[in-house]
């Protein structure tokens, strides 16, 4: 995907770069951190694969892909505030260095300013699309912070609040795409579904790597979820699929009295033993499906084999 | 000012009441602490007492006011984070009731809300008014973040951070009545000339406040500036017109060394000593009497009279 918006992205850095500006001068240097520090611009990437796919000729989606870097880049600074995170893609987070204080209200300086360069952008149909999704992500994360150290989450939970807090913004990076491209309300809400199903994807093969790989690949320490009593999939299908004893173990370690790297270890025996790992990443591989299959109307070309690539790599994380 | 806008502020509170639900029932429990809880609706009420004073007979305000309360709400849930607050309004903050991570989340959804509501609306030139001085309170915020418990920060730099992080919503809340009324630039620029210069009279109000009133009146503790090493116009008035001595009292107290009762105590003394309340109440009345002034060209009558009124009020809140 990279090699097809190569070009587009420069722009899309330049904005980037621009518009994180301030005379105080905290801000583009806090926000240099994260911006300039690894991140993978995959939701503005999204935007562009997905407007070349759509033939789009114009320059519009650079300040929108812009806009949806500086929406994922506010919830990242948030995020690391709620999670008390230390670490993010091997790099010491921005309240680590900072302070939690500047993290907030950076991300707040970020997040007003995604919404100036959409009013700059001049569609209500797309303030709509991002303000909406912005709002399912806050809702999201809300409902994350009500179900941390839950163990009894359903899957069905669990996904409400994945598709809010991770896919809603791939959806809406991707559906963006169509509005400049002035396409009709079937390729909307095509882009919108290859992005949800992406986006969940995406979020799963996450919640599997932090049982499997290393802080080197992964850019965070194995085992922080356990630590921090995130329960996701693969503990909400190796709870279900427990004796007594071993619900008991995941209710203690949710609950943050079993967090030792021995503790780690029978967790990880016990996420294998009940192939809570392999059916977390057989569940990703159904939604990159169905993200891939949405494509299929599309014409084919290197636009549409850099959206399926994207999902076949989101997935390829996990081996 | 409430006698004549009660009958809008009645439909203003059941859009904001409306708009703060969702199933995930820690934002409206938590959301319905502050917005219900003694919250003055000052910012709405300019909204809907400048678009009385514009003839605008419409019901566009009622949703835009909400915005403005909201986007108001959001700031003081991130502001209590930032400042690690435990008292508003003489009553516990939500950061202490419900930790800071709902904080600063109910505040993104609050916040996100926001935009959905202008996005309702329709006006793109609400939408740049409104995220402008969005973003302008954040970089206000960073920047008084940097400024802290720095006695050297100039009057001007002072002027500079306040204008931002409060006046700047003032004016946007006053401004977007000229727009909803469809009148020209010019009163648009009149009624936001009002609003900054009443909220930076506001602004200046409280910080004297800080060091004369009472738990009781204020809704937080004397003294609470001054212990947080917040550096306001009275302290700076007081710096620079003190000895060596005392200007190294004003470094140590800001700094943190010296926030004991009898530090207070001698602070006030100090202050006094250079008529520094006094003053920065003069200042203030300063710029509430440009606020009154900018209203002379238009029709008098009720709602010109709330408006003078409300400038009197925030400046007798000193007395």
């Amino acid at each position: 995907m990279i090699q097809l918006v190569a070009a587009d992205l420069h722009h899309v850095n330049s904005v980037i770069l621009d518009r994180m500006q301030s005379d105080v001068s905290l801000i583009p240097e806090l926000a240099g951190h994260l911006i300039a520090g690894g991140g993978k611009r995959m939701r503005p990437m999204l935007t562009l694969a997905c407007a070349r796919l759509l033939d789009y000729g114009g320059a519009r989606h650079h300040k929108l892909a812009a806009a949806v870097e500086f929406i994922h880049t506010a919830t990242l600074l948030h995020d690391d505030v709620v999670d008390g995170s230390g670490l993010r893609r091997g790099r010491r987070t921005a309240n680590i260095i900072w302070g939690n204080p500047a993290s907030v209200l950076v991300g707040d300086f970020l997040f007003s300013r995604s919404f100036e360069l959409m009013v700059e952008d001049g569609s209500l149909k797309v303030l709509r699309i991002l303000s909406r999704a912005s709002n399912v992500i806050a809702e999201g994360e809300v409902n994350q912070l009500t179900a941390q150290r839950r163990v009894e989450t359903t899957e069905d939970h669990y996904l409400d609040i994945i598709s809010a807090k991770t896919a809603a913004l791939f959806a809406a990076a991707c559906r963006i795409a169509a509005v400049v491209a002035e396409r009709d309300d079937a390729v909307e809400q095509a882009l919108d579904s290859y992005g949800r199903n992406l986006g969940i994807a995406f979020q799963l093969i996450d919640d599997a790597i932090d049982y499997v790989s290393d802080a080197e690949t992964m850019g965070k320490g194995v085992g922080d979820d356990f630590r921090d009593g995130k329960v996701t999939l693969p503990v909400i299908l190796a709870y279900a699929r427990g004796d007594e004893a071993e619900r008991l173990f995941w209710r203690q370690a949710m609950e943050g009295s079993r967090t030792s790297d021995e503790d780690l270890a029978e967790a990880t025996s016990l996420l294998r033993r009940h192939r809570a790992i392999d059916d977390s990443i057989a569940r990703a591989r159904t939604y990159g499906q169905r993200a891939i299959d949405v494509l299929g109307p599309f014409p084919n070309g290197s636009a549409k084999a850099a959206l399926v690539e994207a999902v076949e790599f989101a997935i390829s994380r996990a081996y």
